[in-house]
């Protein structure tokens, strides 16, 4: 499928669910980019569970997304409740116009919900030319370094260069080793799984996925993940006015409640650093640096962050997306109103 | 030796090295804020290095530092080769005065040095009421994911939340799993190290602490913690003007050349999102629901991130500094023009 009809197949399903037909074109826009990326994950799969929410009333679907401009580069948006994704390019659009104005801003939302993945906000901005880093905070998986109780969400955060000569760097990470999805993997397949990568529910690192998935996800490097993790909190969730840490209500256990969750978006003109042939240069000598070092393994050289994403963007846009078709049949019934 | 004894041996040591009183006092500020952190190897002993490197002319000790607004709220800082810390300060001053009037604001700086410790500059932020990003590069010492060659600096990024009720919360980390003294300790004690922490020089993993000090330091959680080094040399390299990558000259092998290093300072005023009592109120109340966290081990309570450096910066305001004596002697020395 095509990213046109992936398109306008997503926005189809969002109306369906009660969007008005801009939103539901916006927020679609965020998760087919996911899936251009690959990260099927948090592409238009996602809009089955916003459905499922808004059926039980815990999202919005017309939300009334306000957005306080609290400083010339500062705004504050309200979500309303509204599905993340569509709260998210509001947030998005609202610091791109105030960046473009004075150079940088910050957008902090709160009253939203799950906003799909990191990286297609910040490709967005990329090739208006903003630099960017954008985060959200999450219901809480991990726990703090040295406690036994989930305290924190498996925050994301990514960033993004813009290149005006070539392709932007851009980096999307959430700050466990690894997702649990790769825990219920290794259960299913009956495998132990490496003592870095959980807790069990006493804090004490752990090689039974079982005990895994009833424990703690482990953050990246200790501390420094836990620090990372508990920052975007601060950012995504504390000076938002969202929710934070155990306020921040479960979608999965407690799906018709309101998450308020909080995103942030820094943003930087690089128009504004030098011209888009210095940057260019810059970033395309950054860019062979990288790629021109020698590999551990001569058959796999050494990639920038998002090159796997965006080689895959690129030839999905080309040749159509590799979506589970049962998403699209099951997305085709809910925008035939089935 | 109390803060004000030591700020003010501190400045009379850069003096004599050159520079101008005000320049030597806000320099001397940054430094003595490592130590109060208990941060010593980033604190007042790096000015005899930085005098070392001026006699051999790689530091200018009269810089004329320049910063031009190319946005209301952006500046493009030239360091002219002065050392770190003043350039730091020089820029962090921008980039607060931008930012009170406009709401957030970036600083980017180039031709500098090594700026000293990162939390310095995040805890003199948010006693103003900034939220801060404060980043640099570094020589090289990493490898890039899949790379046998180090091509990044250990780059180190602080974040600073503000309290006005209470203390900040500060964040200052390198994104390698252990500094380079922690495996040259395991090679003095002849103790073989974990393979988290370094490869040897063709990219594998390795439990030698000398095959991993001829080799490269590990990042954080693999490719994330390679990605967070990249994007911050991206900031504070790239987009500065400064060098980047394998553009960095090593201030240990090559004293004598400047080293072209920038940093990045992203603020943001936090005064523009609430009143005070708002913010100390939710930041109170995040620091309760973390300290709440049941602990692995009863003795030890869970921890907010730079928890430990605020207390000791406490202690050592009430009862001094506990800066090695041997040090103190030889700024008394290089100050007395010995």
């Amino acid at each position: 499928m095509y990213e046109q009809e992936l398109l306008a197949l997503a926005a189809a399903a969002l109306s369906a669910l009660g969007l008005r037909p801009r939103d539901a074109h916006d927020a679609a826009r965020i998760l087919v980019l996911g899936d251009l990326f690959g990260i099927h994950t948090h592409g238009v799969e996602r809009i089955e569970s916003y459905g499922e929410r808004i059926r039980l009333g815990g999202i919005n679907p017309q939300p009334d997304i306000h957005a306080e401009r609290v400083a010339a580069t500062i705004a504050r948006v309200d979500g309303d409740n509204g599905v993340g994704p569509l709260v998210g390019m509001r947030a998005l659009d609202a610091a791109m116009a105030m960046a473009r104005e004075f150079g940088t801003a910050v957008v902090l939302a709160r009253a939203s919900n799950h906003f799909g993945p990191i990286a297609p906000y910040n490709y967005l901005a990329a090739i208006e030319g903003f630099a960017s880093i954008v985060g959200s905070n999450a219901t809480t998986t991990i726990a703090p370094t040295g406690g036994a109780d989930a305290r924190l969400g498996n925050s994301p955060i990514g960033f993004g260069l813009p290149n005006p000569n070539g392709r932007p760097v851009i980096l999307d990470m959430a700050l466990s080793v690894v997702a649990r999805a790769k825990i219920r993997e290794a259960l299913k397949r009956g495998e132990a799984i490496p003592d870095t990568w959980a807790t069990d529910r006493d804090g004490r690192p752990t090689t039974d996925p079982q005990a895994a998935l009833d424990g703690f996800l482990l953050p990246i490097g200790g501390y420094k993940g836990y620090g990372l993790a508990l920052v975007v909190d601060l950012f995504a969730g504390l000076l938002s006015g969202a929710a934070y840490l155990t306020h921040v209500h479960s979608w999965s256990e407690e799906p018709e409640k309101p998450q308020n969750l909080g995103h942030f978006f820094f943003l930087v003109d690089t128009a504004r650093l030098g011209t888009g042939a210095w940057l260019g240069e810059r970033m395309n000598d950054f860019a062979a640096i990288v790629h021109a070092t020698p590999p551990v393994d001569p058959d796999r050289a050494v990639k920038l962050p998002g090159e796997i994403e965006l080689d895959r963007l690129e030839r999905q846009r080309r040749e159509g997306i590799d979506v589970d078709p049962a998403v699209c049949e099951r997305l085709a019934r809910m925008a035939r109103g089935e």
